[in-house]
């Protein structure tokens, strides 16, 4: 299960934390480390901070945007310092562990660190089923980004490997019969969405509001599967052939 | 409860790590950082690495030995990477949180982190009560000093803080009503001991083998308080009393 989850930096400006996070991963048995447009990689900082987890830096998927990274994702998970203007389902690294734990062994999740300054914006946000928030000090919460992934993969082991998770599992992730749907899939899903809304002119692509982002949240939290998706795909279809021309 | 942790670290090599934990301590809300014998401090690596945190590296107590820094700690906590001769109790972060959340909130608490290469020597996991070991992939267990703190202080902080302890809460620490003793006070009653089994030619000086260490494994494990410390200290007078000249 541990292999399935993708580590995903979102344009990481110093490759001292690029080295630190394989160090993390590595310590608790992750192994796949996706790098969106990091500004300096490959770099010897990245190696000498890995210490000797640089085959994780070796094997490492560097890609140009966030769609490369998730195409073939079924959770999406965004590190979320603050919270966004418009509340998302959030979780604490353990609550997380508990979600991803009773997944079935195949699902590929995903989970995405943002800028060393910045974070995520919220487009990246937004493309995520939950946020991550790690609880810590109000008055001192940048946490470093090695340090982020070491507590967050942690809680992953300690689910996965060591069957330590405390919280209830959820619902929707045992038993599921149906393989849960990718993230190319969803965006596909969803770009239908809103160009049927626009089409239909509930969505005015000129003052949009939250809209998309409020559907998104809504469908994302119950983490569709194939069928689901497929069914959603054929109402909106639907809909388009039978709106007046 | 929180500022009433301790993290120790013992002769430790790179200043750059001392920042780094004086950061993992700060982000989950403690303060009390105590150096022993460390290589180079102060030190501007450790400044950097300490990010906003370097109010932690101000006040850190600087000590030349390890009895200096636990003189007034009830709780000694060392940190293992392996498994030693003497098997000794042994908690991973989760279970040791559940230790200390409910113990009185004036009860000080030593989390020992030994040398970066070497760890702590078997004489300084034998001056603890507790043995704590995070799960790591064991092809790489090596974990960074600051990445251990960081793991075992959110842990702390879940616990006492989210109060999201999962474990069972062990019996000795809850309604407690005589104060624990303290570490200058156990050592006391440890060279007591230790006298009086050399006194009554039990313990042999120049072949001890793990007399010692196996009887501080037996009290340390009960976390005795003053009273029981007492009661001890009188039996030992005691027998000292008794024997032949």
């Amino acid at each position: 299960m541990l292999e399935n989850i993708c580590i995903v930096l979102v344009n990481t400006t110093h490759p001292g934390n690029i080295g630190g996070v394989a160090r993390a991963m590595k310590n608790m048995g992750l192994s796949d480390l996706c790098l969106v447009a990091p500004k300096l990689f490959p770099h010897e900082d990245a190696v000498a901070r890995a210490s000797r987890a640089d085959d994780l830096l070796d094997n490492a998927l560097v890609v140009e945007t966030l769609d490369e990274a998730l195409a073939d994702c079924h959770l999406v998970v965004g590190t979320s310092a603050r919270s966004r203007t418009i509340p998302w389902p959030l979780v604490n690294p353990r609550e997380l562990s508990a979600i991803v734990a009773p997944l079935p062994a195949d699902t590929k999740v995903a989970i995405l660190f943002g800028r060393e300054d910045r974070g995520l914006t919220n487009d990246e946000l937004q493309r995520c089923h939950h946020h991550v928030h790690i609880p810590v000090n109000e008055d001192f919460s940048s946490l470093n980004i090695a340090a982020a992934v070491q507590v967050i993969t942690y809680e992953l082991r300690m689910a996965v490997v060591e069957g330590q998770d405390s919280v209830d599992k959820p619902q929707w992730g045992t038993d599921w019969d149906v393989e849960l749907a990718d993230n190319r899939e969803l965006e596909l899903m969803f770009e239908h969405l809103e160009q049927t809304l626009i089409d239909v002119e509930f969505l005015d692509p000129d003052k949009p509001r939250n809209l998309m982002p409020r559907l998104r949240r809504l469908l994302l939290r119950s983490v569709p599967d194939k069928v689901e998706v497929n069914v959603l795909r054929g109402m909106l279809t639907a809909i388009q052939k039978k709106q007046q021309p």
